[in-house]
């Protein structure tokens, strides 16, 4: 049922019932590292290229989630997912390895919110009865692709984030066991460009679409932002998040009690390279399929506002000398009382 | 509800009640010439690149499908749609003009009947009232992206197919009016990769998954192919659409009679250097939303298939030695009696 101007109540039960996921080196020394299903080694996982890798990672968080889940080809009505790679790859070309109705999305590192939101809408409207959504990126393909080769050692500016390597699956299905978190309201947001053209700044760059969904979110369920224990934004990185902090603020919105991003959370503060942060599709998907969804079975977080930010950018684009739009989604997870 | 193995039927009415098309000017001379909207004199528009030229056709497509169904920012629901460029750039950047919730896609050239599938089940669900969908390509940003700049003058093999220069909007609703056709059922695809790595006979790659998803559906449904007044392909060319008769008359569906393709269809005989016919994101959508659509209005056709089909491919994955994965959704198009 559509709330308001662009939010929509799931109104059936739909849960997440597992989650699988796996992180690179980096991650894996990063605050959550005991809380991925796997840590690889190094960034090739044993594939004569990134793009194998990440596409490798991507298969695997897919059959990992199908397995806790003890699903099959069969049992799995559809699969959602995107990444970063050019024509998305990582997600076709792990589709292509199971017998299951795919639909490919895009919103770079929002793609996870989008398809959580599509997936808990066809199941909320009794066309699915369960759905995969699986998203990933990889620092190494992220770089090469939209930035330089990595052989160059080209320094990274100080407004810059680190792309997280990393895959994380969720199995959506409707189910009314309550030990598990439900979707019970999503948020489609409208693409926003307040022309900033520095690709080194994303933050900034995605801060006010995500202030934007955040406050249509709040306005169409008529909720303060106190109603969620977390409101937990994509990858803006750290000035990102204060940029998003002051522009709410701004707009008669307090979010300093509850705000926190995956993008600022998943690198710890030994880790200087990182700079401010995490990006990329795999990073609020690893965060969130790892962390809070983890929190959230021990009843360390009742409702939380997931809203993955991203980045509508190409390279062409950006050489042409075009500004960056930006879109946000976002997902309230919440626990029955 | 869930029909068979990846079938849905939409069971409320949802219906195509308006369309728009821009075509560049070698499709103005094709066959289908009158039936568009706007027929370009150049390639440009205008514009100082083809990637911008084809953002303004996607969103000039946008904004003549809402002028014709009399919509404003407020009163749509949804966009949907996606394109060829990386990072689909030419459907987001259309996106930031709209106030309106986006929903980004990619299914490569299957695109439009992902966008419509996804969209009439959103309808079908009560989360939306309505939706845009809205489709491109533009021969020259595909040639460069995908294959070689323009200006070497490279010669196309014979299996090529010529993409499509052109933006295809279609506006859905739940609407009663019965003299506007209905979404009555959609497949939705999986991925089939037969092994063909060969980039300049996507023909090839693409008919299997066609004929799959083909099969799936009239197995879904229980129909003849014959209760169709046609089955049209997404963009498989001549040679391509010679593959999915045969595929299909070895499983024992006979499609004689009812198939054919977008993509051999939109040129005409003496346009030789189209060699196959089109493809791209832009053809199904601009074939169906002129040609099919004004002629199911004025009673020619009742019952159409439409099956866009998507090679999902990337120039790294050829480099890098990959075959070419396909997906093909079908969408059941039927006037009411």
């Amino acid at each position: 049922m559509k709330v308001g101007k662009e939010s929509f109540k799931i109104e059936s039960d739909v849960r997440i019932t597992s989650t699988y996921t796996i992180a690179g080196p980096m991650e894996g020394n990063g605050n959550f590292g005991s809380y991925y299903d796997i840590v690889l080694e190094n960034d090739e996982w044993g594939c004569d290229s990134h793009e194998k890798c990440e596409t490798k990672m991507h298969k695997e968080a897919i059959k990992g989630v199908m397995e806790k889940a003890k699903a099959t080809d069969e049992s799995v009505d559809m699969l959602f997912g995107g990444d970063l790679l050019n024509q998305i790859i990582a997600t076709s070309y792990s589709a292509r390895d199971f017998d299951i109705s795919y639909v490919g999305l895009y919103g770079a590192c929002s793609t996870f919110g989008l398809s959580l939101a599509v997936g808990a809408m066809l199941i909320g409207g009794n066309y699915i009865r369960n759905g995969i959504v699986c998203t990933s990126s990889h620092y190494a393909t992220a770089e090469r692709q939209y930035r330089y080769p990595l052989e160059l050692g080209t320094q990274p500016t100080p407004s810059s984030q680190w792309t997280v390597t990393g895959a994380g699956a969720s199995f959506l299905e409707a189910s009314s066991d309550r030990t598990y978190p439900k979707i019970t309201g999503v948020t489609i947001g409208r693409v926003i460009d307040m022309g900033i053209n520095d690709a080194n700044n994303m933050g900034a760059a995605m801060a006010p679409s995500c202030a934007d969904t955040i406050m249509q979110h709040l306005s169409d369920f008529g909720r303060d932002a106190e109603y969620y224990d977390m409101i937990i934004s994509g990858d803006l990185g750290k000035y990102g998040r204060q940029v998003l902090h002051y522009l709410c603020k701004q707009n008669g919105y307090e979010l300093a009690n509850v705000l926190n991003d995956a993008g600022a959370m998943i690198y710890n503060n030994s880790q200087k390279k990182s700079v401010q942060g995490g990006s990329g599709a795999g990073c609020s998907s690893i965060v969130f399929n790892s962390y809070f969804y983890k929190e959230m079975m021990r009843g360390n977080f009742k409702k939380i506002l997931l809203v993955p930010t991203g980045a509508l950018l190409s390279k062409i684009e950006t050489l042409q000398g075009e500004t960056i739009p930006a879109v946000s989604h976002a997902i309230a997870i919440e626990m029955d009382d």
